[in-house]
């Protein structure tokens, strides 16, 4: 893109923003809005409904005369994807431009299948879902897909994920060049996690998503936008070693790791060799739920140790909320209750003042909303509606 | 300011910028780049030199016809003055609109004499350098201080700072309120060093600086922006606690802290205990330079348990770069050696493929400069433009 092509590109983004937002509505609100010209405003809403961005709806209230238009982005036409890929389960939506959902399905996959049969199978659960609204493929405009592992972002490639055998260095986008003409994002899960929370809190900047199931993982929203750091690698503390369990061996080489001590894969070796029948963490999560002494005391043990860790990124990041999500996370009462003990003991009062710990808004579907919302954000981008617009 | 007012300085702002970063320094440069009309530029730019913030300079190249007038940041007119406030130094900077330096002093402070002897020393101290530059306290436009605790950034008020008695609580800006018209910013002096390191690093993203003195603190930019947290407490990490250490009690109550197994106090203590001569951090570096095995040894454990704590800010953060500075900073082929070593152990290979961990390009003068840097975006923002131009 030249500079002009970017600066107009940027206020096409804008124009767009504003309305998806429901900041502005109307060409003159548009106007006032930008301090552009009114001319210039419906020159750039033009290009937008041209493109099947925007479409005029309602005429706005009962002003004199001829009432203007309401804009929205336009319902009837395009389709969003969101995918969230589990080592286990993985779940298709499908969204209008505004966000708004037109169907969504979820299947069981073994995400060690690798690449192309794990994608084979999304692609039909979306044609089906294409089909089911009376969509096309030609309809898409964005695709987001979240994976259990860590992804260089801007390649949409995993990078030596440690649950997906067969998918280190695999381009999840050329999969899908040649059936779909749409940009494809992947991103970490937990990272889609946190952005699908992210949006539904109000008042909230700084945001840790922590998932706690087979393995821990983190994602960071930090004003308001994810943190991905300098690899993408940021969040990942499954490896971070917690006070007072140096000498417990973990999978990855280290000692001490909060993998090691606290995910569901150490309460399932913690139980078993206590005696107890169980042989997957939500065989812990039914122990423990139907009052378990034992499951619940280890349960207990693990928050304590998250806590320890969960301390040290609360005096660290300073987030206004910590959401606790993954299987374990249904475990609330012990789990959730020795982690907040922890963390408020731990993390220095000022860090803590207004720091509230609470468990997943979305459960199992945070994931898709997050991936849902970083395609429709990266759509209504200037780099998005540059490609859409055909310079991409 | 009402949306109108917003635009139109969120457009000045635009205009100041690229003049300011020299990305377009013409008139027509600057309608290309905004992609606004060569009349409202000229309208916009004319208001900016009113305000004594752009000036014409030298007629740029050889066009033909008569030759476009370069713009720049006005050199001649306004001043922007950066404080750096430490426990026993002070350090204060005056350079021009453009951030080109004027004039600079430092002097030996107790922080502990409270708040109003201290900033009318400061006062005084910046008093003289106006006056050296022939410049008077009207010309000052924008005032940013860095302070050794925690502050809240919305109003420059220190909370509870461990090492300031008498500054909680203390409004920083209304003491300089009746002397100088002008916005006043006040942060972290660690906040400060990392935005000062930042501002002299090329392609660097995320980076984490840690000062290792007395105390021990951390200052967070993430995505070119400094984090500051919920509440302003973010990169507090000297009370996270180490592996290994959770018998040695600290000063704020807990034990296994950071701060009491590898700060300079704690050093000191460790040498004092061994029969070393030793009273201050200054009386350790001394030691350990002249090659005194037990400072030595101090020294380098000091680094592994570091080393420790920075392997979970990098797993959780995955910066580009971290800078170490300080006064313990000076120890480095032992200090950062066994960093380096606990680190690249410790953290995942992922978030530390690309990591530099150095010692600071700007040692005592970070700080400073990331206090002049913090008042000059303020200034060329839009809420600083609404300021001096009489909106704010």
């Amino acid at each position: 893109m030249s500079t002009i092509d970017a600066r107009q590109y940027a206020v096409l983004s804008e124009v767009a923003r504003l309305v998806a937002s429901g900041a502005a509505g109307t060409r003159s609100a548009l106007a006032t809005a930008t301090g552009m010209s009114r001319a210039t405003v419906s020159q750039r809403v033009d290009t937008l409904i041209g493109a099947g961005l925007l479409l005029d709806g309602e005429p706005a209230g009962a002003a004199r005369g001829r009432p203007p238009l309401t804009l929205r982005l336009n319902p009837l036409t395009g389709a969003v994807v969101a995918v969230d890929l589990g080592a286990t389960h993985c779940r298709v939506l499908l969204t209008d431009l505004g966000g708004a959902p037109l169907a969504e399905t979820a299947a069981s996959i073994g995400i060690g299948e690798g690449p192309v049969p794990i994608l084979t199978r999304v692609d039909t659960l979306l044609r089906a879902l294409l089909e089911q609204c009376g969509r096309k493929t030609s309809d898409v405009r964005a695709i987001s897909l979240g994976v259990p592992g860590p992804v260089d972002f801007a390649t949409g490639t995993p990078v030596r994920p440690p649950i997906m055998p067969g998918w280190d260095g695999y381009p999840i986008p050329s999969f899908f060049a040649d059936g779909y003409d749409a940009p494809v994002l992947v991103d970490n899960d937990v990272n889609l996690m946190a952005l699908g929370e992210y949006a539904h809190r109000e008042a909230v900047r700084h945001l840790l998503y922590v998932k706690v199931g087979t393995g821990i993982g983190c994602g960071i929203v930090s004003g308001g936008e994810l943190h991905r750091g300098a690899s993408g690698a940021a969040g990942d503390i499954g490896h971070v070693r917690v006070p007072g369990h140096e000498d417990v061996p973990c999978h990855c080489g280290n000692t001490g790791c909060i993998e090691a001590v606290a995910s569901g894969g150490a309460l399932v070796a913690a139980l078993r060799e206590a005696g107890c029948d169980v042989l997957t963490t939500r065989d812990v999560v039914r122990l423990s739920s139907e009052g378990n002494a034992l499951a619940r005391r280890q349960v207990r043990l693990a928050g304590q140790r998250l806590g320890e860790v969960l301390a040290t990124a609360v005096s660290f990041h300073n987030p206004d909320l910590i959401v606790l999500g993954g299987s374990l996370a249904e475990l609330h009462e012990d789990l959730l209750a020795e982690i907040r003990g922890v963390v408020y003991r731990r993390a220095l009062p000022l860090a803590t003042r207004s720091l509230a710990i609470e468990t997943s808004l979305l459960a199992g579907r945070a994931g898709v909303e997050g991936a849902g919302r970083l395609a429709l954000r990266h759509l209504l981008s200037p780099t998005g509606l540059a490609r859409l617009l055909g310079d991409g």
